[in-house]
């Protein structure tokens, strides 16, 4: 077949996809003990509300990032409402209730075949700006798998994977 | 921007993602020692190896539904070399093997548009074509992070995420 020519994906699309995903770790947060976010691990993993910080600091970051090409790091949003890291459940869903509309934002601002476009990535990870997306999206995905364990370990049913 | 009309990835590039994330879990795979595969878990969940059956049954027959629109079930898959679900590391290895040329074989007959396709999978589940390989993607993602907390738990260090 013709591979470069095949729409795979529209960008509305890919963009309610990542929504979609951000949507169903946000049960997952919702579904923590607010005692248990940022103190239950297994194996010596990070908690769940650590893993949080990573993410958070993947989700706007990176949509300015593929709308603009400046990569900032988490702190550095000027709008975000809350500078230092989160520290209790209650600060993890508030910035992430920010970075969604934010996200959808910096989102109409991607300029046509950005996403083909070859990039280096605060100064270490070069690849295509779909890959960088991909791996953000992937990422999210993987350690919420982690929060489902910790859930289940802690005897709480978690939400529907298929759910978004 | 104009939606519909960029190229997010290539069908190439998609099938790189694809083949780099079961060459990863094929890793995850490797690092359970046989006798833990299909024994160990937690939370009352399943064993990695268990998780490898649903794994294994979502990906040739994804790429064959996605090639020829027949949506077939694991076992139904002519040249398959095992039709019972592996029951060892050594029988799971064997088909994981076996599906990557498969998938790669299947692939190469997709033709142009068909992941902007709508289409009922085993009588159930409708959606564009994207979305089901999107889905089968994720869905090895989630799972596998659970097998990363198995991994951590029986104290074994698991591959980077990021390796592929």
């Amino acid at each position: 077949m013709e591979s470069t020519q095949d729409i795979i994906m529209t960008t509305d699309e890919l963009l309610q996809h990542w929504q979609g995903h951000r949507n169903l770790t946000r049960r997952v947060i919702e579904a923590f003990p607010d005692d248990k976010l940022f103190t239950f691990s297994i194996g010596g993993m990070r908690s769940f509300g650590e893993i949080c910080h990573e993410l958070l600091a993947m989700g706007v970051p990176a949509a300015q990032g593929i709308a603009t090409g400046e990569w900032g790091k988490y702190g550095e949003i000027e709008e975000a409402p809350l500078k230092e890291l989160p520290k209790t459940k209650e600060e993890v869903l508030m910035m992430w209730d920010w970075s969604t509309p934010t996200i959808n934002e910096y989102w109409s601002k991607i300029r046509p075949g950005r996403f083909q476009e070859t990039e280096m990535v605060y100064g270490q990870y070069e690849g295509k700006v779909w890959w960088h997306l991909a791996y953000i999206i992937d990422n999210e995905i993987h350690h919420r798998g982690q929060g489902y364990v910790y859930l289940r370990a802690l005897g709480i049913e978690p939400p529907f994977f298929w759910e978004r």
